[in-house]
């Protein structure tokens, strides 16, 4: 009616963060019209139908992740919010009751509780052990808040503003400035969750603190956090809300600590800035820095494999996926606020579950209209640091085949000394894995979800990553501060159709030593799938110990070596993560090439490595010294030499197939039989392989002079080769 | 026409065995209306046609399984009993034409070559390595042959009878007679092989050797098959087809071998069967025996787990499953001749293909129209032996919940030191394992793809199963000879709804030793899934050293007792499997109970076990003398104790879920706060368990009298307990 078309209008009137009275509306008119959406409503009415019958259950703060009390607040704040969204929705009081009788529990609790007793973090919290916790809570209760703002009487608002919501955004804010005024993810929920209060009660100071940071200096004792990170970055000068934006992603929309994190940090950057968008429109957060959040979201989906499954590069728990509740949420606002691409609907198809808002309703009818497509996952270099100048990542995809090769700064307390490391994919998903992190989150069973001391000990090690170690110790000598000083050197990429390539070169990770990688994934007319061409060039002093390690994905087939194995294990070694690798068997490599086929899944897979005199090969397992069974048993295979400058080349082929219905193996044994190095120097590397066929192929490459243009002449004893550009990939000369 | 319609009527007109001339009639008027069968033509048709453009390629026999003429020849075969059949469906004479000269190539090829080059079986084929695949060509060519038999003129018709197919019926038969006179699946083949070309060629003799056996004395020196099975078994009088259904088959349509077996076994029979019973329908082979190869169809079909996928008992690849195409044409046979069950319509749809007959055409229309129904998996126990008397399977079905306990014959060659051993699934798959057979079938990385050493030092012994071991040794001495002249006595089977019991007895296994495991599913009502409680009660000499393996599926998450692990490992053995396992880490119990939680896929899953003092348990895993690296490194947990007459008390409670992307631990903990043995007795065992809600539960068993209504009174120092009948459950007592 009248009042209706009035409070439309009114500016003061909520919703106004994620919902709106005018999206609210659509919703309406739409019910029953749209299945996404009606499919998520009806199983989120469900859900909280469910919490309404059990009741309200507000416990005095006890327990770490994984315990009754922090699994209850959490999850009451995801109830809240979905409580809110439903009594707009369905405009049943029930709803609100509940949302507001909660509240109020929490009004209560409040005043009573000091700091969370248990006293691990480095920024306590109260409801939780830590602030971050605390900061999630305020972002997911201030939505479901919002939604019944302008249905509670004036008293109890009032008390809710005063009693509660003030005093908890004062908490993760002026209270615990180390935690608020950080550079971090930990602090962009701490600025989203002061922002969204602010906005519902309409706080301007809260809302300054939220976007420009506080200016009160964090307490001198307080300097790292509980992953070892700083707490005041070299040079910060700023914090609040667009600094984030500003520092937290490369122009590129890359996160510098990986997409496990981004995933997660994603969440309150874009949830409080749609509220941003739409309550103070006059800030175009959505434009801001050329529109980097909507960018960073198709960074985010780019970062993931088959599967939808983000790569886990630095700490990360795998199997976190395009699935979660973040990216369920992110799709839809990328495709609502970000042109409409239809690529974004398979995802949200995928997804099967759309959020219950204005993006939420856009997506599901865009979907129901038939508009999906599918999403076009691209060969691209992400550059990593807030001016996409210190390092980046490259991904490299051909056909099934992704390639992810790491060059990117260190990720700060969260990295991983993986420099110039790479992982590989098919559909059926890993091939070549990185470990990931040594950490269950959120079960209680280990170490309270929270990260393991192996993931130090062992998952942040550089022998736990497909990269070089040199002298049995990790880059950096595995110390976070000297690895956060410098980048990996992006020095080529390639994406293109039959030739893709990727280089990188690292000088840092040790001194006085030159790493550089290059890899190719070539098309080969003669091969089923394209080709990975792998050549690890190094720079350093004879005497070198190299370990190169390849963790292969699948039960071990066959070599052309034969291993002794070791019938008494023992540890590789006592530090820098070989402590918890087994030696199962080795070999001293005999003629001038490797290789060994592996299965998984439903394919085959050969790696074909260059020997050198008295190179080994170790097949190594992890699980030494791991008394909590917290490390998975999987293989790898060491590549072992002793030398000074030398390369490191190898072929990396995605062959046939098996499955245990039929028993009938199709192209099981590499097509690859011989590979050797031409020509090896600081400046070049040439190296031929010959297939089963007799068809020999011949790749060059330039390591110093990236020029497209400037032509080479190599002469060696062994020959001379000539080419122009970067690379060259010959047939048959 | 009338030319036609005379064919139709001849009862010389071929086709004859799986197609019949009414049947194609049939199918051409269905094409375009019928999905299932439409798609699964249109893919053959593309396979075949593939072939086709690829020429005819029937080399000399040379390689094993796996290699380049094995996989040819087998090729080849499938290929031509599909180019019949398409010869016949669309009527394009390119099939017959190809099917022609590639069997003219085969005569051609057949007078000029001996026995098989390589050496190592039993019974050398000609085309491959043994016998019996010689036998699967000449089944499968049989069909395609029987398809353009009367489109062949005369003369080349003649040739090939005598050339060609007499010679090699001739070469399976009476020239290998310690192949084709055994009760054997390899038998089975060689029968339906001889049988189905004498169908085609209207050749008595075949058809005689094939029903009832050859009249021939298999030479004195070849007792033993490759995998160490009788060549005669025991007071075998009689050979041939029938007598394969007569000792193959339990009443219950159980195969002594298991279902990896039976399923290989089930297609000669199901496709000969049907052969007969279009060409000699006087035989009623459909009827014999009750209906015994119908029947044994769901027999099989009730040995699956959630994924359709067989229990992998005894010699068995893990995996193999309801999608092989063994099952796609049994599936269908048994929809069409046993009865038009729609729960068999659900499989049709999930193996997404139908044979190209007239059976298939049935059940295919039969899902067009809607019919299918979910199959009703069943707990039931499927008696062994011939006549039903020499042990059993235990099948034990409630909600997703599937336990399977063994007590059967011992299989034969490809049987496994297994006796009370048990498996459990859930919906995720396999809980608790069989290690299945250490072989990957046909991959020639892998010993050719035959069975590997490791299947008989590793995968068939005792420790390798989750049963007891005594005294370090496999039942029976790991004899095979010893072990198929007993069964497994089954005591007691229950299928139920809250209670169901399965409970056998073996006194054979090891001498003076009794041994008993009863096993109950039983609905609890504070619990989501239903629990397992498992008594294994032994009476042996003081003394005895005990090892009850368990091999559970995932990864350890917590224990209530603190293992201690190994920095060194070394094998727990010299023999008995025992050689395989590698000790990671062990406990020496304190307390008076012990519990495990693991997770695997998205559940958690907890062991309770009652501890007695001095017991051990340790965690194991697969791997050690392992030169080729053929083992899974699978874990394992060994409950030791050493004693005389005593009981192994555990529970298997199946609880909560966990998810990677919403990263959400629901009830990862275990419900069972306590567990202890109230009484032991040869006669009776009392148990009871506590919840930490504080309910207890207390579950009797008599052990030596199985009457319904028998009443007992047990009385010792702890206490008294009366009920009636073969067990009781009581709650808070
Ligand atoms: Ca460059
Ligand atoms: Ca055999
Ligand atoms: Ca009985
Ligand atoms: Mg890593
Ligand atoms: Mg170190
Ligand atoms: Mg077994
Ligand atoms: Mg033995």
């Amino acid at each position: 009616g009248n009042e209706g078309q009035q409070r439309l209008t009114d500016p003061t009137a909520h919703p106004q963060l994620t919902l709106t009275l005018q999206g609210v509306e659509q919703i309406k008119t739409s019910l029953g019209q749209v299945p996404l959406f009606d499919q998520t409503l009806s199983d989120v009415i469900a859900e909280v139908d469910a919490e309404l019958a059990n009741g309200i259950e507000v416990p005095v703060p006890k327990d770490l992740a994984g315990g009754y009390t922090h699994e209850r607040h959490k999850s009451n704040f995801f109830i809240m919010q979905k409580a809110g969204t439903l009594f707009q929705i369905t405009g049943d009081d029930k709803y609100a009751v509940y949302l507001r009788d909660m509240l109020l529990a929490y009004a209560e609790l409040w005043p009573t509780i000091g700091k969370h007793p248990a006293e691990r973090s480095y920024a306590r919290g109260k409801l939780f052990w830590q602030c971050l916790n605390d900061a999630n809570w305020l972002v997911y209760t201030s939505q479901g808040y919002d939604c019944i703002y302008d249905w509670l009487d004036v008293p109890t608002r009032e008390k809710l503003n005063k009693e509660l919501f003030r005093p908890y955004a004062e908490y993760v804010s002026v209270e615990n400035p180390q935690f608020f005024n950080r550079i971090h993810n930990h602090s962009t929920w701490g600025n989203a969750a002061v922002g969204m209060i602010g906005l519902v009660m309409d706080d301007e100071e809260l809302i300054n603190w939220s976007l420009y940071g506080l200016d009160i200096e964090v307490p001198g004792d307080i300097v790292k956090d509980n992953d070892g990170g700083d707490i005041k970055l070299e040079g910060q000068k700023e914090a609040g809300f667009l600094a984030q934006i500003d520092h937290s992603f490369s122009p590129d929309g890359y996160y510098t600590e990986g997409p496990y994190y981004q995933r997660y940090a994603m969440y309150p950057f874009l949830i409080f800035a749609e509220g941003l968008a739409n309550k103070k429109p006059e800030l175009k957060i959505l434009d801001y820095r050329d529109g980097l959040l909507i960018k960073a979201i198709n960074t985010l989906i780019n970062q993931t494999n088959s599967a939808g499954e983000f790569f886990p590069i630095n700490d990360s728990q795998k199997g976190m996926s395009l699935a979660s509740r973040e990216l369920v949420s992110a799709v839809s606002i990328a495709y609502y606020y970000g042109g409409n691409d239809p690529g974004l609907l398979s995802i949200v198809e995928d997804q099967g579950r759309v959020p219950l808002n204005n993006a939420g309703l856009a997506s599901a009818k865009a979907v129901a209209e038939g508009k999906a497509k599918k999403y076009q996952y691209k060969s691209m270099e992400l550059a990593d640091g807030a001016a996409g100048d210190e390092g980046a990542i490259g991904i490299l995809r051909a056909d099934d085949l992704t390639l992810v090769m790491k060059y990117a700064k260190h990720g700060m307390g969260h990295g991983h000394f993986d420099r110039l490391g790479f992982l590989l994919y098919d559909e059926t998903g890993e091939v070549i894995q990185d470990y990931g992190a040594a950490r269950w989150v959120n079960v209680e069973h280990k170490d309270g979800g929270g990260y393991l001391k192996e993931n130090r000990s062992w998952a942040k090690e550089t022998v736990a990553h497909n990269t070089l170690v040199v002298d049995k110790d990790s880059h950096f000598d595995g110390n976070v501060k000297k690895a956060d000083q410098t980048a990996g050197m992006p020095y080529y990429f390639l994406s293109g159709d039959d030739v893709q390539i990727v280089s990188a070169k690292e000088q840092n990770a040790y001194p006085g030593i030159d790493l550089q990688r290059t890899m190719a994934v070539v098309r080969i007319e003669e091969l089923e799938s394209p080709l990975v061409i792998d050549l690890f060039s190094v720079q350093a002093p004879e005497g070198s110990r190299y370990d190169l390690p390849l963790y292969y994905v699948g039960e071990f087939m066959s070599s052309n070596q034969k291993f002794q194995t070791n019938n008494v294990l023992s540890p590789m070694g006592k530090e820098s993560g070989y402590q918890h690798l087994w030696a199962e068997a080795q070999t001293t490599l005999e003629g001038d090439v490797f290789s060994m086929t592996w299965f998984n899944k439903k394919k085959f897979y050969t790696v074909t490595s260059v020997v050198e005199l008295g190179d080994e090969m170790i097949l190594t397992r992890i699980g030494a010294n791991d008394p909590n069974f917290n490390l998975r048993r999987d293989p790898g295979l060491i590549h072992r030499r002793t030398g000074g400058n030398t390369v490191f080349a190898s072929l990396y082929e995605i062959h046939g197939s098996y499955d245990y219905a039929s028993e009938r193996p199709l192209n099981s044994f590499t097509s690859v039989a011989t590979m050797k190095i031409l020509h090896q120097s600081e400046a070049y590397v040439v190296v031929q392989f010959q297939l089963k066929t007799g068809e020999r192929y011949q790749f060059a490459c330039s390591l110093l002079n990236d020029s497209k243009t400037a032509k080479h002449t190599v002469e060696d004893a062994n020959g001379q080769w000539q080419w122009q550009g970067i690379y060259n990939l010959k047939k048959n000369i």
